[in-house]
């Protein structure tokens, strides 16, 4: 029989779960009005289309009209888009990730405190797209480092304020910290990783190399689930990373003993329990028939 | 013929320089004045031995009198033994390296702003002793870090603010740093590694893997030139640390073609140069007799 670990901080964060239950709740609040989220709320196409169901649509190329209700997702935005956003009227909903309002606020006091202010994390994130708003809107100097070459533009500044995307990398935030360290004069570094981000990252270092195939579950699209799958194949060569059930082969899994899942922190449980239950189908086929 | 490299940032640094001049001088300024160093003035017992026919001694059991002179070394003194020689009438020197007071400066100022303080350095080194000093001066709490398990205490801290001894190793300070942005919430790094130690450093990591023989020089009590010679050990297993050219032995440089040679901060330019003229010699007398 296949052995099945499940990481225990698989799945949902803390900022997410909010964002969805905030979005169901608003179905009830704004009972009558048009509910659009601002972009997908989370990375998973399944659960956007439960949502769907509920009443709850990304908006796309719909003109927004006064009344309409319009759902900040957890990513946050820049705080221009928002004033935008009022001027029209709507109901606006802010759901952005309390974690990351904490990253606004970092920024903007790293630009009061007069630091040149670094950002780790992707460039063409949302969540880092927001995150730049408000240090143009603090009137900050600033770049995003997603690259050790990206410092170049940074050495020439003698004070540098760092801050990390929520969901960053812990490996390359501490590579980036390291390098600005020995360059500049006088560094400062507000650490915004999430916890959640962390403890999921460690739950890959420690299940990874202890069994035969990991499998992690989340959207093509969201950064920290691909960095999950880049951590675990980097431990594990077979390592897979899935969407939906529907996507795990067979062949993937022969003379599995051990089968480790973890999710990104846009998974919802009821998906990881099909994987299981999948998995748990497919090895037990195998062994029926062997 | 063998090819002699000579780093280029070999020897005495300004701070050490500035200190020798300072104790020459003295014996001017207060002629007739019993005239001791706190210590050795320099790392360097042949240097040390100039001085001392100059008239200039390192102070050992000798009971201070009024009207003696009293040198503080490049390596500074904690702010109390400075208050207790003042006291006793000595005349004091202050030859403290100004960039070892920038490191006293730092630590107040990260006092002032609430940080618990980290300093990169050796528990057991004058200069650390003496940064340690204004740190508990200042009513201020922290540490000496010189192995990462000393991080230990630090974690439980939230906000801690970094600085370094002057001749720390680099790439130590990066992983310090880089290992306490992951764990501290808010973390302060004034960067005080002088960087006469810096581009000492980068010599050897440029010349040591290019040349068949690596000789480093300076005192064997000298935290700097252990550290040259531990990473010039690393890039090339054909590397010794000598304190004079006598030490020198002809089999190490059996079919060597080129020899680099470096120093440690408090080693002066005569030394090198006869260091030089050795090599020299021996692999003359090599090249005559075969």
């Amino acid at each position: 029989m296949v052995e099945i670990v499940v990481a225990p901080n698989a799945g949902f964060c803390f900022g997410v779960k909010r964002a969805v239950k905030i979005a169901e709740e608003s179905t009830g609040k704004f009972k009558g009005s048009r509910i659009f989220t601002l972009g997908p709320i989370i990375h998973n196409p399944q659960e956007v289309d439960r949502l769907r169901r509920l009443g709850v649509k990304p908006l796309e190329d719909e003109d927004l009209r006064e009344g309409d209700t319009v759902i900040i997702r957890s990513h946050g935005v820049p705080p221009e888009k928002e004033r935008l956003l009022r001027e029209k009227g709507v109901n606006l909903v802010d759901a952005t990730c309390p974690y990351v309002k904490a990253v606004h606020e970092a920024v903007c006091q790293l630009v009061e405190e007069g630091y040149f202010v670094v950002i780790v994390g992707e460039k063409n994130h949302p969540e880092v797209i927001g995150t730049l708003g408000y240090l143009k809107e603090s009137g900050g100097e600033g770049t995003v480092v997603e690259d050790l070459k990206d410092l170049e533009v940074v050495y020439k500044h003698e004070r540098v304020g760092v801050v990390s995307q929520t969901t960053q990398n812990e490996r390359f935030f501490k590579e980036v910290v390291g390098e600005l360290a020995l360059w500049v004069k006088e560094l400062k570094v507000i650490n915004t990783i999430c916890n959640a981000t962390s403890v999921r990252q460690e739950d890959v270092y420690r299940i990874a190399p202890n069994v035969d195939v990991m499998i992690i579950i989340g959207g093509k699209n969201s950064g920290n689930t691909r960095r999950l799958y880049t951590i675990s194949k980097s431990l594990n060569p077979n390592s897979y990373h899935i969407e939906v059930p529907e996507e795990l082969k067979p062949e993937w899994f022969e003379g599995a003993k051990r089968v480790g899942i973890t999710a990104g922190a846009s998974t919802p449980d009821w998906i990881i329990e099909r994987v299981k239950a999948k998995i748990e189908e497919i090895c037990g086929e195998r062994s029926s028939s062997s």
